[in-house]
């Protein structure tokens, strides 16, 4: 794909300036070659402007004139993603649905599909427009799948799903698997059938090897445009809002609610039955067993104010072994006063 | 499936009271419709008898007469798992050994069981009557399944593996891969070939991505009856005893060795080579690197009694700072006495 | 397998006393039969030279003497590893090309490697050698692998993407997945296309259900000799070097540079864009957020020196409500004296 800079500019809306040259690819700035659009954000690396080899560079207004050629945008993540959507050559090549699969008759699959070889559609599941289906991946019975969705290689969505439009599933990714669900019985424990379903909005992506579990009874939920990465554990009955970003081996409990915009650290873990409010900031490793109200910006397992946070445990913490001597030492020179107070009574 | 109310009571040799119907589902209060049984276990939901469109609940006797039918039960939760066990439509249609698996003509298949497309069953292997093999499954050469197993799409389950009846693998789970364990050598870690096996005993449930090492030698070893939950890590040579309980995101060090009726909260993780007792609990994220003994109720991470914890890292140490201010303080009033001590010690 | 111990010891270059025997297997001290050689590494278990049956023992010049046959050794585990290496039986059973797979006419397979059923190669994908693919394996277009390779049933590497020579990818593992990169937008989070690849060095073994993710344009990259556990998230650009070991669920966020001769302890995060030189150990758990230099050895959440963290969270955090007492009482008895220095000096 090669397309000129001010062709780039244009589909964009960006000011360009410099000479126009052809584009073939999109770099770093330490990687970009003269065929290359480069970008710089964050001004700790506007250094970098010196030595690049890239033939024009995405950036704010501030550096355009630090070098050759510029594409100067207000939002440089936001036009990076749609140059570098320019130049992307999707994974997978093929189109139609495989001999190679297996399909149920009743199935009804959107003829812009694409179903790859090995792949299984269970009976009465239905696949969108243009939604395409890749290799070893498990569509249970009566899963709905959106249109403009990619289901990448080896994921399993269990039967009864449903997933919203430009969903995103990675691979070997599991959603409506059994919730984890006994009840306590003198014989050990019994499991409690898991006969809900997930349901997922448009615009919701789900990382590699992520797990997240069918409802108990009724439906686990993932508001539209919520991202979640890879690895991480979403419980049986989990409601969770709006354009959430979930990163990597987060685990959430069972029934627990989270809001819109919430933002959960690597590897935090929520317990069950938690309520968490909007617009929600959870630090990585953190560990949430109670309410969190809206705007609430948290870290550390048990969890607190980041602010305390960063001063009990990334201070204070560290220095604890000093404490406790200071401590005794204050005891041994407070006795001596007081021993030496009651002689002086003594005295008087 | 529709049954009345009161074949259910009978089902389940429960008492009911006020008018028979027809049930055709089970769901929470608040979604439940006139055609639905529902429960009630936690009396903080008591206010939601009274808005519920429920067409029954089942719940304990004290609140039967707050409901128009009730379902008298002593153990709520066992009594929902059978009622929810009638209404359950299970996962998958089909039965028999599909064209499009790929069986190997030594490998012995109960004729009662079931074996889905894209599955592979290698030489030797064994499996048991009513037992189903989902699509994209991988049974290597002489594991063997016992009976009424499910084995869930996209499973693994390496070759020299043992499966106890009644057992249930969650998607994308892996049995028998490789443990973790090199040697050091002047040139890099050299891997010890993983010899071992796994054996899981009756009535284990293994959770999605969960994965279950094969042992260096001998034989990683789940007890009867334990459950495992998603995303779980279980390193090489651990030996875990009957009915535990391991929430999702544990993980499990190699050769450590657990009893019986453990818990293990989601994602506490366990060193290698450690001894946990029967009866422990441990809380989510602690992190356990000592022998446990029988009872034990820990966690933190370094993990300490549960008692402990609360007031440690949950009362304590948010207040950190404060602490050292006060310690600050203390030893600059104390200097400020000991001063006037030793002014007073000169004037007399 | 039957071997003479005296073959065993020729073919590794070691000693034995004792007299010869046939040798069919290897196992623990507790498990070895007389047919077996077991090791002893860990002085510890020492004891268990009384009561093994074990035909011959794997021993440093120390143990020798206390059993009747000893293959006598400076590097147990080592050699451990070898003698394992000539008892091993691989996984799976079968050679060439299955029919029932299916390979694009472009792909180029090396007519010594194996390609299972149900495995997908795609458009201009290259496999070495002697390489081995498990049924239900994806193959990316234009996927290069090397020779020696083994990749375990249901793993995904996604196009673009190379594997050395020699490397191990675990059931389920997934190469290639997209990184976790969006911008953020007034309608949401949108997607930065992943264009980038994954590189693994030769000798690189990849865990089960592990995910290591392409780059969003350039390379992720894993060094010669890494050896990376089950269930562990590597971000997009990630740079890890040589020999390094991740132990199960460990999470490393996107940018981040690991140098040679790293271990990371199982469960341990480790932030984005972070810089961690070579020989640095992090313990089980820790959360990494800034900058470590070569040797560092570091635990806690977050990090701080190995021994400070024994000090601090090992020893004074249990005791914090302890102390938080003590320092209370400290003011009371401050106080006192205070008061009775104020009075003495209105006396005087």
């Amino acid at each position: 794909m090669t397309l000129s800079l001010s062709s780039i500019a244009e589909q964009l809306g960006l000011e360009f300036t410099g000479e126009d040259k052809q584009i073939t690819g999109v770099n770093t700035l330490e990687k970009a070659g003269p065929g290359d659009v480069s970008f710089l954000v964050n001004p700790k690396y506007a250094r970098l402007l010196e030595t690049t080899s890239a033939g024009a560079v995405l950036t704010g207004p501030d550096y355009a004139d630090r070098v050759q050629s510029a594409l100067i945008s207000s939002n440089v993540y936001l036009d990076l993603a749609k140059i570098v959507k320019l130049f992307e050559v999707p994974q997978g090549r093929m189109s139609g649905t495989s001999e190679l699969s297996c399909v149920h008759e009743s199935a009804d699959i959107a003829e812009s599909a694409t179903v790859y070889p090995f792949a299984f559609i269970g009976e009465n599941a239905r696949i969108g427009e243009d939604t395409v289906i890749f290799p070893g991946c498990y569509v249970g019975e009566s899963t709905v799948i959106g249109r403009e969705c990619i289901v990448y290689p080896n994921a399993v969505l269990m039967g009864g799903c449903e997933l919203g439009d430009n969903s995103i599933i990675q691979p070997g990714a599991v959603i409506g698997a059994d919730g984890f669900g006994y009840a306590q019985t003198p014989f050990g424990h019994m499991k409690i059938p898991q006969i809900g379903k997930v349901c997922l909005g448009d615009n919701v992506e789900i990382g590699a090897n992520t797990a997240v579990d069918r409802a108990a009874l009724d439906v686990t939920s993932i508001g539209p445009g919520t991202k979640i990465d890879n690895l991480v554990q979403v419980g049986h009955n989990v409601q969770m809002g709006k354009h959430c970003l979930v990163v990597g081996q987060v685990g959430i409990g069972g029934s627990t609610t989270i809001g819109d915009n919430v933002v959960l650290g690597g590897q935090a873990g929520i317990a069950d039955n938690v309520t968490i409010g909007s617009n929600v900031k959870v630090g990585g490793q953190a560990g949430i067993s109670n309410r969190l109200d809206d705007g609430s910006v948290v870290s550390g397992s048990p969890s607190m104010p980041y602010s305390t946070y960063l001063k009990a445990m990334g201070v204070c913490a560290p220095k604890l072994p000093d404490l406790f001597k200071k401590v005794k030492k204050l005891e041994k020179r407070l006795a001596t006063l007081e021993e030496a107070q009651g002689d002086d009574h003594d005295k008087t």
